[in-house]
């Protein structure tokens, strides 16, 4: 078993290459060889026990060497994320779109067909607010980064058809708690509001309590890539979308988890509302039905509570020391 | 009022060329200025009362004088056909995708957002013969063409969405009675079993009798598109494709409807099954519920033998002209 992991550098990237280093294994075989690429050449992760080559470049001109010949999974999760889409629209296209037909030209290439794993997005969706969508929905997006999502879920599921490669497209909620620092993405703050006040710093809640949202940890989502990494596709036929079970939770019900954890910590997240913001994340669908996943074998959602838990145990100390934080 | 038609060379390019020089105007605006656009530079139309500027090129690296500044309105009908996307899947992802990529980035450049009207097609869904779609159906291409003209809808929406251009993307059915020969669209018979017999020609017929399809005359499409052309969009709102009110017809009414037009002709139409044709073509939608095209002002279609009656009354003597037939 050949692993790529494209965006091998970017939050969840890590996460799998941990969790491949630790396991040795994926699907029940053995891991061989692992690639890391991005536009700089990602760190291997921690104890490995097979050999680990990191590749640095760009997407949209991919050298060949990010997914050796004898590849056998990739994970496709480079991308240029909302806001930045939203405020560059030429390196959008370049990276999300031009991004993902080069990596169908190389796995084209390939002896055998890869299973390709592609970090699809929420943001594909419209709906907003009221929206409780059905597998079958039409993908409206409000935004560049979900059109071009959208299109690369097209390209990739037309080159399943034809045999070039072996695609699913995991359409992820927005991913809490990210560690680190807040980034350029619109959704940014729903991290924001668990991390900060956990690190005892205040941050801002740029939309109103009731604002909900569709998320989904970033234990889950790992989980869930390794499920696309190795589940029998057959079933999908044509259609290579899924909207994965994640949870549909309200920004006050976040705060309610938080304090759980922490008492008193949501007293850091003061309310200052950008229209800018919740233009963009108001948008995206707060809710789904996702029935497709459920018998696809997608694993079931924990509760919120424990999403913050988890973000203590996995990733508090590590964003501290990244922060410079006592 | 300054035009545009990329893929000026094409049937319905050259039909709309044709109706523009009639009519002299659109949407009650006098046209000013006509630009033909295609590999080869188009013919001009005759009798047109406004220069016409004839353009050859490559539309995946559009000239900028294809869309000159100050034009209002585009015509995007430039395309690789279903069964030669089919059959070269770089040229189709570079004609399909670049090429409307090419378009949106050179209107970008203009003083004010043009009209783009973008041909998408029917081939852009999937559902087969049982489906009956309505205007919110996913488009799940079963072919490559279809999900490069899906995809390219998504880029013009959003582009339409940031104010580069203004886009309407009607998803054309199958056009019949095509003029001419037959061409490399998996669709082809369905105009060949008409117009072939009309000529006194045996033709084959790839698919089973009870086969149906959602089809639409040339008249209609040009009548369509110039809709398309001077419409209010903001009805449209985000969402700027549209599935127009085609008509739901089996390959026997359409034999019935030449019967009807030229007694005893269907004859010469042989059935030859062809299980390539049948595979592409079987994966369209032979009907929709295209309630959302009526609100916006489609017109509805003329009945079936109407069509035929079109073909012979517009297209039957400049055909056989075409092609050396007494």
């Amino acid at each position: 078993m050949r692993i790529s992991i494209l965006g091998g550098g970017g939050f969840l990237g890590r996460k799998v290459a941990a969790r491949l280093a630790a396991d040795g294994k994926l699907g029940g075989e053995a891991i061989e060889a692992l690639t890391l690429f991005d536009v700089v050449p990602p760190d291997p992760p921690a104890g490995a026990r097979f050999p680990v080559h990191c590749v640095g470049g760009d997407v949209a001109d991919l050298p060949a060497d990010a997914i050796p010949d004898g590849t056998n999974v990739v994970f496709h999760l480079a991308a240029v994320v909302s806001a930045a889409a939203e405020a560059d629209y030429d390196l959008g296209q370049r990276v999300n779109v031009r991004g993902t037909e080069a990596v169908i030209n190389r796995c084209r290439k390939l002896a055998a067909p890869a299973r390709v794993v592609f970090t699809s997005s929420v943001a594909s969706f419209g709906g907003g607010q009221a929206a409780r969508l059905a597998d079958d929905a039409r993908q409206v997006p409000t935004n560049s980064y979900g059109a071009q999502k959208a299109a690369a879920e097209l390209f990739l599921t037309d080159a399943s058809r034809r045999g070039f490669l072996d695609a699913v497209c995991i359409r992820l909620p927005t991913i809490i708690v990210r560690p680190g620092r807040p980034n350029k993405a619109a959704s940014s703050f729903f991290s924001g509001i668990l991390r900060e006040p956990l690190l005892g710093l205040s941050t801002e809640l740029p939309v109103a309590p009731d604002f909900a949202a569709w998320i989904a940890s970033p234990r889950r989502a790992v989980e869930w890539l390794l499920h696309c990494a190795s589940m029998d596709t057959t079933p999908m036929g044509l259609d290579r979308g899924i909207n994965p079970p994640g949870l549909s939770v309200t920004v006050a019900s976040m705060l309610n988890a938080l304090d759980a954890v922490q008492p008193g910590a949501s007293a850091l997240v003061r309310r200052v509302y950008d229209p800018a913001i919740e233009k963009i994340v108001a948008g995206w669908p707060a809710a789904f039905e996702p029935l497709r996943s459920r018998t696809l074998g997608f694993s079931a959602h924990e509760p919120l509570v424990d999403l913050v838990r988890a973000f203590v145990a996995d990733d508090l100390e590590a964003t501290r020391k990244e922060r410079g934080l006592a």
